[in-house]
């Protein structure tokens, strides 16, 4: 596919295409799925509505191509399994934190996520590839039972911490150290990946 | 405030009024805040719309009206405070889990989930109120530290619950007990209402 030349436009086509994608990945992520309008978005990276259409086409397909995973899942696997199985929880807890430190990371996620709540659609395509491609394959790899509940369970508790747990969380801790998110989330992760579900404790 | 008589209307104010709230609670709750309109509602309930504004002003009025706690903060609060310290996490997952298997309240709950993700205003206004009433004084009842930063922890969980965890999680429970969730669910209450959080385990 190739850009229609216009007089006056300073950038290139890559540099437009990668302005409408940042622009996209903010707007997703400030706005959310229903809010961000082509008309918007065209008129955060300074081009035209028009343009936004022929390079991507409709808002859903922009919407997958500007907000993927920011991570290469077949690495973070490989790094999650790489150590111990009781201290998995720890290492997942690490990288979450870690992308939603990261401007672009975080908006990144944080816009597919909120799509997901918004859109059953959208909820259904980014649950069924994250845990495809790094949950299930995450819990299978603790060798307990319930891969796919334990999988669910995750991606339940990162949903929570993104969506709302990590703005919240962040202004508690003000000047405290995050090893404390660690060692509150840290644990939740170790047990939904690790424990018995089925309960046996004292008390029923 | 009075409702115009209008010719040929069946119901009476109040049967009008029950029928605006049960479509906004059941739009809220299926659409979102975003995608949910007056009109929309308006039809559902099989009014004009110029009714639901008559009645209830704006559409941010109305949620607040419609989508209220599906529950009395200060008797859920002395129930949980009840029982033994070491086993709240266990009656709040079985709290949560009977309000999502209720049909009314499950509506009422994702709708105020649903739309605090969606909207930052809304989504403030949410957590202030669960917070103040329901999380913050269970979790100063702990008599541990970091009471704001557990509830924010308890609030996050309850988010992912709500929006995705409980509906995937019921599908890969299909014909499986219950108790399989509450297993899984209450010790992260537990950790995030009563454990130390800073992190003191063997690993760095």
């Amino acid at each position: 596919m190739s850009a229609p030349r216009r007089a006056g436009r300073r950038r290139g086509n890559s540099g437009t295409r990668e302005a409408i994608l940042a622009a996209a990945r903010r707007r997703f992520a400030e706005l959310g799925y229903d809010r961000t309008t082509m008309r918007g978005l065209a008129l955060e990276a300074g081009v035209d509505a028009a343009l936004v259409s022929h390079f991507y086409g409709s808002k859903r397909r922009l919407f997958t191509i500007a907000v993927d995973l920011p991570f290469e899942p077949t690495e973070v696997l490989r790094h999650l399994l790489a150590g111990p199985r009781d201290t998995v929880g720890d290492r997942l807890a690490r990288f979450l934190l870690h992308i939603l430190e990261t401007d672009e990371d975080r908006q990144r996620i944080t816009g597919l996520i909120r799509a997901a709540v918004a859109d059953e659609g959208v909820a259904r395509r980014v649950r069924d590839t994250v845990t495809r491609e790094l949950l299930l394959p995450l819990a299978e790899g603790m060798s307990v039972p319930d891969a796919p509940l334990r999988a669910a369970l995750v991606w339940s508790q990162i949903v929570g911490l993104v969506t709302v747990g990590h703005t919240v969380v962040s202004e508690l801790l003000a000047g405290r150290s995050p090893e404390i998110l660690i060692g509150a989330i840290g644990p939740v992760f170790q047990h939904c990946l690790t424990a018995p579900l089925q309960r046996s404790g004292p008390y029923g």
